[in-house]
């Protein structure tokens, strides 16, 4: 790779410690072998909602990747944006149907269970229903307990291979891995769900998923983990 | 082309006249060509929760495109399967920055909008939170209006053309339409975001898009519309 004899672009990444979004982004990018510095903007309390993140993204939202001529928001768009702008390692397979799986993997969490557990929902659930905080978790747990199934149910007939990629970790692990990690955000264990789980502690095995995670983020507070 | 020369592999697409997610590859079939028999599952009576259809999909969730030797899920997953499959007419750019910009403006309803309004989110509500019809409506119309919000955000300051993609409309253009068809399922105008809107019309007046509207679909309720 041509990239490989040359001084990496710089790469800024604004993200969260405890953005699962922005884990992801930050696996990916230590796969890939890529350095980067990371902005924090606290989603917890509105950072995003400033004018100075406004221009960075308009639809508020973390994680943005931002390099020499680009800026990238949305997880899976990153993702696939470093996929096919620095192809090795490989993080999808080449055949349509095996890559239309992994991205379907991707969404269990990225489309469905993720976006009900963000600050701006949990929020909207404690203004507009009156919600109390051990309500606003059982609703994550639910949702998170709903995806978690439905990864057993796709991914446990299968041979185990030690990554759901194969031999190595691709998109679909990683999006996986940031699925346990918000259950583990939120107190909910994986033993419901052994295929889940054995994938999970694979992954986190790796440093480059284990130093992803939020309780290693400089801006995590003191007592986390 | 050699699919273009052959008979086309017969192609199912699971799917359901309110979908918005079944809208997307309905639009996206046409688009390229191809033809579908298509099945309705009833989102509104449970009909995915039947052993029938977790035999389909066990994460009990449309659309699903099954064709000779595969059965794909999630929306998104499946526009870039037909996309790497049936790669004419392309629906995507060709360079990864501006794929990934493409991709973002898709994930802004398939993955932070659209995920809040689906009917497993709508019964939790009512369920958990003794939500009334007009009170899930309300709901509904603040997660479409915040996705309404970026899109025209992200998309105002561009120098205007007929799609998002070009010339010919693209992934991108599917995404932002389906969300102003959901806008129209729950009665939210337009009118406050008028790039969207000029999109979104743009998109509504050519075939593969219109007939792919929930009103016409053939197991929509004959006073749909």
């Amino acid at each position: 790779m041509e990239e490989d004899t040359m001084v990496q672009e710089s790469l800024v990444l604004y993200g969260f410690w405890r953005s699962i979004a922005s884990f992801r982004v930050r696996v990916a990018l230590r796969l890939k072998g890529l350095s980067w510095e990371e902005r924090p903007v606290n989603l917890m309390q509105g950072a995003q909602f400033t004018p100075d993140f406004d221009s960075v993204n308009p639809a508020h939202t973390l994680p943005v990747l931002q390099g020499p001529g680009f800026s990238h928001a949305q997880s899976l768009a990153i993702l696939e944006f470093l996929e096919e702008r620095w192809p090795d390692p490989a993080l999808l397979p080449r055949d349509p149907d095996s890559r239309a799986r992994a991205r379907r993997l991707c969404l269990l969490t990225v489309a469905d269970a993720h976006p009900l557990i963000t600050p701006r929902v949990r929020h909207h659930l404690a203004r507009n229903f009156a919600a109390t905080e051990p309500q606003i978790a059982e609703w994550a747990r639910h949702f998170l307990a709903e995806g978690a199934r439905s990864y057993e149910a796709l991914l446990a007939a299968e041979p185990p291979s030690p990554f759901i990629n194969g031999a190595t970790p691709g998109l679909a692990d990683i999006c996986l891995a940031s699925h346990t990690v918000a259950c583990g955000l939120f107190s909910l264990a994986l033993d419901p769900w052994p295929t889940l789980n054995r994938l999970a502690t694979a992954c986190m095995a790796l440093p480059a998923f284990a130093d992803a995670h939020p309780f290693r983020q400089p801006d995590a507070p003191p007592a986390s983990g």
